[in-house]
């Protein structure tokens, strides 16, 4: 990796552009950038994305998380060079940030996780590929060229279809497997139920199942010839609802790479998969997509953290919209956050640029918080920079 | 009852549609329902069903209330097999959830409670019947078969009249008499004075007074013959605004079956209840509909609930509006909800089948949050699932 | 006085006119009667009546205090008999109510104070009739007829103006004396900034001055002929900053009639004021009207009541919108409340007939609130029947 | 200075305006001010003086701060006469009030920090003149006249166009230096991006830079012959990213005023501001223009003072809004306030007379608050005046 990037000067790149006349090629602020994408999406599509578990009280208590913890800037301290990168779990990071695993890209660019792949690779920041993706993580892996990146498995009801995603995501050069926990079952999704929409019933986001040697050995037609046996089968096996702590042990053996668990949001749940022997969690809801009426995930992050102490990574998802956004979760416990909604309207408005555009104005504004708030480098964060309103 | 039945298969039920063209018959979302009812109602019997005690701020603190509290998700549960199911004081429940009493159903459907009933018996679901109900017990408890129903007592100020309900109720086969003791006088309601709309006096929800023999003995004519004087006769007799705990004494003597007080709010009370003998409460405002300005009813569940201990059933009603809610409620101590307005919504705007569909979006909800918070029974359900935010 | 009134009769009235076809004559809601009320005054006197200090955040903190506490009602009391009334100063109330002072009412209707006394008068209910009233004392003394009336006090930069008033007021009937302390200047109100509205400097509102046989000696030319000059010694003498508690003593000299504080909100004060010999305090702040930013006014009341416990008459106004807020201000400590723009908004509507409506509904429903939350007497109110949510 | 005035007296001014048909030149509410100059500001100026940090929500945490603590009156105090003046590091006040430095006002009015100088001083308030004015601190001296003016510097990447900036303003007559502490980077403003605007870019906001000798010897040729290379040698130098709290002896060598530092907000920060021997701090997140996410400024007041105790001067802003807000400043601890948008308005709006329209709006309704909650001297302030609702 290279040295320290100031990531702020994208600011300036996008001022200058100013005295040319130009404006910046798509909204800056998370509203802006959704309303923008909203307009350019199909409503099925946009409601898939944007939307929640029924009522979407998760989702903005999500939000009100970020908002009870406020950041108490320090003064006089040479700014003048900082220093974002970070690294977890080998994989260097420009800044605590990697791209959230979002299935069924298709669905909002034609090019769907490609796109994002360059765009994140652009600026270096890696992503974690979605099992349910419409692209292939070979495909995926050649977009990132050097950038690392991550696969995130939902564990299949097929241990053979299982063994072979993790070899496959090892061969493409993944440098971690991530374990969603909170997707057992499909959540209620009154958006999605109300225009009887599920993209992968059309065949859309199983890109990875489709290109699957053992999956299409399961099968009594290739997909191609019948697509809707396919769809029926991956239905079936997307998910192992009996899956517990004991089976770790099992996927421990099928791969040298970390095992990172998402969806943990319990203290005790922490502690176990630290007894477990994984190597790190995402402490996430999902985005408020699973259990409507739930805890905002930040809530209850330093719990966690405090849970597992430095021995752990522990990741951070869920309603992460801004830099200042990044900054309050790593000063509560996160060691890197994943980005999720704001990447998909970049990728709906521009593709590859948009996504790029997107990933770029957190990290500038994350930088620009860090600066401005008597900090240089990522692990001077810490909760005594924040203070607790509730 | 059979075995444990997989509610979330609604949800699958209503995707796979989506691969045919088709869109669910009704709204998922409650703020969906409420807005195609109101399409549908006339103004006067929509503002009676939604509406509330005076500035209906009470309906405000019920939502409120499940706000402050919030689910915490556990993982790796093997959750393959969920049971919903229950039994609160001798009768077998699909979920913890029966259909509230609402009286005057003639308002919202021609078919009124007799189409709730059968819309709540097609997912075997037990209904609360009103007195105030504009089908008489005996036509509902025939539309229920099978199901089990129980039967809501306004206690009259005629007790041959409150003996004669109690006695039809049990002849029709109602397994449970619930008192409701908040509504010995109707409450200021603002939306029904503005419209000057009392649908009793029209002769609407007296149908179980109209076909009580005791009742046409106390008139000089016939209903029939004079309508006008049944209404009156019925306005004079509706409440007995005298009765107390001691009077709870002659209920018992009265039927063998489980007596339940419905509008308990305070521990005191709720010991008061106990100490008389009675079989179980239902901690309830009334929907918000009796006292503006009071405490969300879920606020009192947890010190109601260690008050009595686990011998007395507690059910609990006033604000329940998703699948999500009835897991709150169930975790801070009820044993079953009483679902209200929802399923009103459903009867206006399609009967029966409307009704049927309203129920089972709130199982399957329900269903699919035990699932994804790793629980596979009701008895797992406890206040350690939720985090108290206030 | 005579026996105890079911007030909630009124609501059967309402009911009984719908069987006619009659609707209420006035909107039952304060929102509904102030938007009314808004159609039919002039933008000026509208502003005038429901606008406040500043930036209005007192009159938001008035309401957000109603809003902290919540009833818990209670279950099995015999209600069948209630009685709202109590004893305040010797002055016998059909409910803990009284009409606020509000001057300058012929801005709101051409009848003014005479118009709300006869409103008033129809339901029992004494007024505290203001200083600035359009009306003279001794006219709204002729119209209350044989219901007891209240006089309030600005405490004039002129001692014979003071005396001259308590005089006139002793000589027409008033039963107490009501200083207001809060209003030594008027307050910075932007409504009424922006339309350079101030009806007193029009000859409005100052009806007391002008028949007042020691102020017309102070002028030159009598106020009929030389009106601008009346108006001006008007604002020279209207308030005397001056006044300190140490004054009380020259007050009391000036009558035996009970003497009320009003604008009192530290318990220190309620304490000076014990200490200085008057009869009763009125915890306000004047409904928002006088300083912006400050706490609401029921947030000060247990404390105060604390302060003086229960030798001294403690009455509250500043929020009151309902008969529920009536009863949490009396379970809060006040011996009564004194309603304001309620029934301003009446007023305009519909003068004397208007105000009667709105002090009908309001006693109905503290009526009711009493009879629903198993209360039969004003004595039975204290703060165990209400939950403290912060 | 002259003896007290009594600044509640523009209140009756505008009132006797309206016996004449006179309405005020200008709003009176903050809202009304900000609607008004939205309409005569083209958008990215208005964008500009009206946006904040990202998400803004730092701006709303500024506002709701002073809703969470509240005013609490008290009565029977001698408030004939008030005296609002106030004296800060030598600094005579007619109130604790002061404009706050806010650049680039040229985007807003012709007439620039000129039109703002005059109006501050036609009221006798200081203003603390920004390094990024349009107008050069000479011609703003000269329109303040015999009103006392402080200067504000950003402390530029070379020490000697600091040490000129010093020199000009001590020879201009200004009384003390305000350094800005958190401005070292621009921070990230989605308002202003969008629309690529940077008023300085385009020349605007450097006329302090322009006009110095020093500054003027480093260019290659005269900003009138290379406008371009003037603004890029301006953004070069603007701000040194490498000052800690060592450099502050330096700064102390160049002057023998007192020196402030604003936008301290830790109590650390302020400890070592005390620690290094400046003069003064002012409590700010600078409008919540620099850290979206941030703490309301008025959060962390009480904490600094308590630090630092009653020897440093402690000023305070971000929020201010109203004559309320001032007050509850001043009780938390700040021995004077700075006023940013609301004059901002006020320039747009009408030059030095709109600045002077609000200047005393702001002031007489201080005036007031001290008149109508017992208070008549600035000293008499402090925290027991206040209820802390959190």
């Amino acid at each position: 990796m290279a040295d320290a990037v100031e990531h702020a000067l994208y600011q300036y790149e996008l001022y200058f552009g100013g005295l040319g006349g130009q404006t910046p090629p798509y909204p800056i602020s998370y509203e802006g950038l959704r309303r923008a994408a909203r307009d350019v999406l199909d409503d099925a599509a946009y409601g898939y994305v944007a939307g929640g578990a029924s009522e979407e009280r998760t989702m903005a208590a999500n939000r009100e998380a970020f908002d009870r913890w406020r950041i108490v800037p320090r003064m006089m301290v040479d700014v003048a060079a900082r220093d974002c990168r970070t690294t977890v779990l080998g994989t260097e990071l420009p800044a605590p940030l990697l791209l959230a695993p979002v299935g069924v890209q298709s669905i909002i660019h034609d090019e769907a996780e490609v796109a994002t792949a360059k765009g994140a690779a652009g600026s270096g920041v890696p992503i974690v590929l979605s099992t349910a993706a419409s692209s292939t993580m070979e495909d995926v892996a050649e977009a990132m060229g050097e950038v690392p990146r991550w696969y995130q498995l939902y564990w299949p009801d097929d241990r053979d279809l299982a063994a072979s995603f993790v070899r496959r995501a090892e061969a493409a050069g993944y440098t971690a497997i991530v374990v969603t926990l909170d997707t057992k079952l499909l959540a209620w999704r009154p958006r999605d139920l109300e225009t009887a929409y599920l993209p992968f019933l059309h065949g859309e986001g199983i890109a990875n199942y489709l290109s699957d040697d053992h999956f299409r050995s399961t099968l009594d037609q290739s997909p191609e010839d019948d697509p809707q046996a396919a769809v029926l089968k991956w239905a079936q096996i997307f998910s192992d609802k009996k899956v517990t702590w004991d089976d770790i042990a099992w996927l421990r053996e099928q791969t040298s790479l970390p095992v990172v668990l998402k969806g943990v949001q319990h203290a005790d749940d922490a502690r176990s998969a630290q007894d477990h022997g994984v190597d790190g969690i995402v402490v996430s809801n999902h985005g408020g997509r699973q259990v409507d009426g739930a805890v905002g995930a930040l809530e209850m992050l330093p719990e966690v953290r405090g849970a597992v102490g430095d021995d752990l990574a522990v990741l951070f998802d869920s309603g992460i919209r801004t830099g200042a956004d990044v900054y309050k979760a790593v000063c509560l416990g996160a060691d890197a956050v994943l980005l999720g909604r704001p990447y998909c309207w970049g990728l709906a408005l521009g593709g590859a640029e948009g996504v790029r555009h997107v990933v770029r104005t957190i990290m500038a504004e994350f930088d620009l918080t860090m600066a401005l708030t008597g900090v240089t480098a990522v692990d001077q964060l810490g909760p005594e920079r924040l203070l607790d309103t509730r």
